[in-house]
């Protein structure tokens, strides 16, 4: 597939087929909607429509299925693997008009939203009604949950309460035929027919497009406690990870960082003050919640006693929210660190969680042979490492023909280590030359056919997810 | 499709094929894997084989391509929707004697089993090393880890822990082609690729043959409480079901009976002794666990005045393990009672919690209408009623003509609740002809279509999930 021009008459089709919501095409808006945070990617669609309900969405689709033009749904262009970007230009389909929070059913303990919603937004509405929406992605303070629904994001409390996927009932989609259907029911069990809700969830937008959402509750958790660990040594410090879990405790968020990741931090983010004695290597960032605020206080005794047996250094409990505030600040803000000091390739491997020391060692003898530097931090407590490959003074032709090959080597050896390419950033763009590492043929062959039957023209988001038929 | 006959020469291919494992073709061995718990159904395979390894099944699943062969997985056949009969005769595919538990990951918490795997043999297995498999079906003592996965099986743990889905993270399975492929990776997360485990966790067989689970592992839970609440109101007891999930708790069961269940169980299972007044409607078995006895207490308390609230009667609380049994033992045997009294069917609808009441007022409304005669009980945290009508003295014609006039108005009113057909029993043979409530044309069509990828010829558990083509 080549570079798709929507014509005139396509063009006017899709105004007239927006009587609410409306259509962009100069080239700010184009450029603007042709971003996510996928390293420096530009691709820009050819026309951004900005439906306003899920009629207009179903309008706009049978408009591009009979110009064959392609469709790539954006939400809030925070994306990692760029999957919201128009890489066969076409239409942009921007969902951040419809971005209402329908339903909040208190009895239920589950809420309706269209796609467009700012996760940040949705927790907020519902932690205003005592309620809990728990996967909360870094990017919360921008992502929409149409894409993460897309991408089936996690972030630092899907080690508790289970990623996207995990907290989603039910969902509306719009087919490329123009048809609207809901894929299961509002319930908490279903074992009526295939699961097309889950399988709709991680689909990138390469099967249809997600117009409303009924997302799974909780109660809001009345009380937490967060801790930074320090060790001296990386590998011990993943190895406390596990040990934490087989004493029985299921912290809410367990995060690693890399030493260089907290300097990198420290360095670039304002008012942050930590003091991180040298032999620090790497740090734990362990929250407890619940209920029960002694309960919490026993919790946090118990992985002291997992943590000093592992040899860290001195743990800082976060005493004041200002604290609480400022660790969590430090951990969300690696990638930003990163990306104000270089151009930089992330990458989002997942390995069962007690193979995490073995992939770091492995992610650094990698570097040490290719000659780059990476900076690894992320959700260790569901072992999903992200690692960031330095550009600094690498040669672009270093960057372009050699780099590939060590990420080839990286993902090899977390496959090896029952592992697999992406644990909650997607496919995408950027990952896909790299399925082949995950997927022998006859998989990919029944990703292919599913896609065939959903979207049998290829129109919806082309280029994404699944490597090119050989 | 009509009844197929394996003939001689595939017969030889079939023993050929099976260097472990042995085929059985007596008329008593037939009937006995033409049976499950669905009512009084039989539909015996032609031929029965038992391989040893995945390799046999790969090789047996080949001879019946070629020879277009029906194949239908069985696993310790006791579904309640008729999965595991072999309606188009063909070979049955019984997966006994591939029961291996392979391995008890501790670092990761993880165990990789063969599906012939009785679920409580798994659960004590890991048990033994303070590991916890939490999905617990009723039929837990028998039913095998194959048949919860083609089912998506839930059980009372089902409210805290989640279904069988929500506890597998990796399947080995064997494709109509002969093909064995890995649907995913050991990973707690995972964005990479279609979501193969969850579509095949639940596809009843009917896409292929699960011949290796990789499922998720628990700390052991130290302790639980466990109470018997009674309601001089169904709908009262319902009512304060969401009550108890608003407080903020989420017990690890939550348990419905109807006055009629109670009755039956009691004059049906020996040596259980509980004194129910005669004002006493519906009972609650409520249940939590946890880390911290004192916890559990404080829960306790904070249920109790929910439930008071209510207007429930006086709460028995079980002391001694003993009394735990016969509670649970109560729950459990409800079914089996009712099958003792009469013949009986047995529906699994679902609905959000809050409207069991609805659900519950609706289901007496159309048996008045109608003239049956319905116990009702089940999982009313996950909003799963069971509801079993009873034959008693109605005539056969009735059974026959009028009956799934009545049930085709149950599915309806649970659908309209935003419910739908099955939570945890599955579709397979019995509630087919209803998928048309739950699914109009063009999900079912997605559905056929994701079949045909991967069992073109339709080998795979014919009749079953899906209604025929029209």
């Amino acid at each position: 597939m080549s570079r798709v021009i929507v014509s005139g008459t396509a063009r006017a089709e899709l105004r007239a087929a927006l009587t609410e919501g409306d259509l962009l095409d100069s080239s700010e808006d184009l450029e603007r909607y042709g971003r996510d945070e996928t390293e420096d990617l530009l691709h820009a669609p050819d026309v951004v429509v900005r439906p306003r309900s899920t009629d207009e969405v179903a309008r706009i689709v049978r408009v591009c299925t009979e110009h064959q033009i392609p469709i790539t749904p954006i939400g809030g262009r925070t994306g990692l693997s760029g999957g919201a970007l128009s890489v066969y230009g076409g239409v942009g389909l921007a969902l951040d008009r419809m971005n209402a929070i329908e339903h909040i059913d208190e009895h239920n303990l589950q809420v309706t939203v269209q796609p467009g919603v700012i996760t940040q937004v949705l927790v907020d509405a519902v932690a205003a009604k005592g309620l809990y929406y728990a996967p909360d992605p870094s990017s919360k303070g921008s992502c929409t949950i149409g894409g993460n629904l897309a991408e089936n994001a996690g972030g630092p409390r899907a080690v508790k309460y289970g990623v996207t996927r995990d907290n989603v009932l039910n969902l509306e989609v719009v087919l490329p035929s123009g048809e609207v259907i809901w894929t299961g029911a509002n319930t908490l069990k279903n074992a009526t027919g295939y699961d097309l809700t889950r399988l709709m969830v991680g689909s990138e937008g390469t099967l249809g497009i997600i117009t409303k959402a009924v997302l799974r509750l909780l109660p809001l958790p009345k009380a937490s406690r967060l801790m930074l660990v320090p060790f001296d040594s990386a590998i011990r410090a993943c190895e406390a990870v596990s040990a934490v879990f087989r004493a029985g405790i299921t912290p809410s968020a367990l995060e690693f960082m890399e030493r260089d990741a907290i300097d990198f931090t420290l360095a670039h983010v304002e008012g942050i003050t930590i003091q991180v004695p040298d032999a620090v290597q790497a740090h734990l960032l362990i929250e407890v919640d619940g209920l029960h605020e002694e309960v919490l206080l026993r919790e946090c005794e118990m992985i002291l006693q997992v943590v000093e047996a592992h040899g860290c250094g001195e743990v800082l409990f976060a005493e004041t929210s200002a604290e609480v505030d400022a660790l969590w600040r430090l951990r969300r803000n690696v990638a930003v660190a990163v990306k104000a000091h270089t151009v930089y390739k992330e990458e989002d491997t997942v390995v069962p969680r007690y193979a995490l020391p073995q992939l770091l060692a492995g992610v650094k003898a990698i570097g040490r042979e290719y000659g780059f530097r990476s900076i690894c931090y992320g959700h260790a407590g569901d072992g999903n490492l992200h690692i960031n490959i330095l550009k600094d003074g690498l040669s672009d032709a270093f960057w372009k023909e050699e780099l590939p090959k060590a990420i080839r080597e990286l993902f090899t050896l977390t496959v090896s280590l029952g592992g697999t390419l992406s644990g909650e950033h997607g496919i995408g763009l950027v990952q896909r030359p790299y399925m082949d590492i995950a997927f022998d043929r006859a998989q990919l062959e029944l990703m292919r056919g599913i896609k065939r039957v959903f979207d049998p023209l290829g129109i919806m988001n082309p280029g994404k997810v699944l490597p090119d038929m050989d």
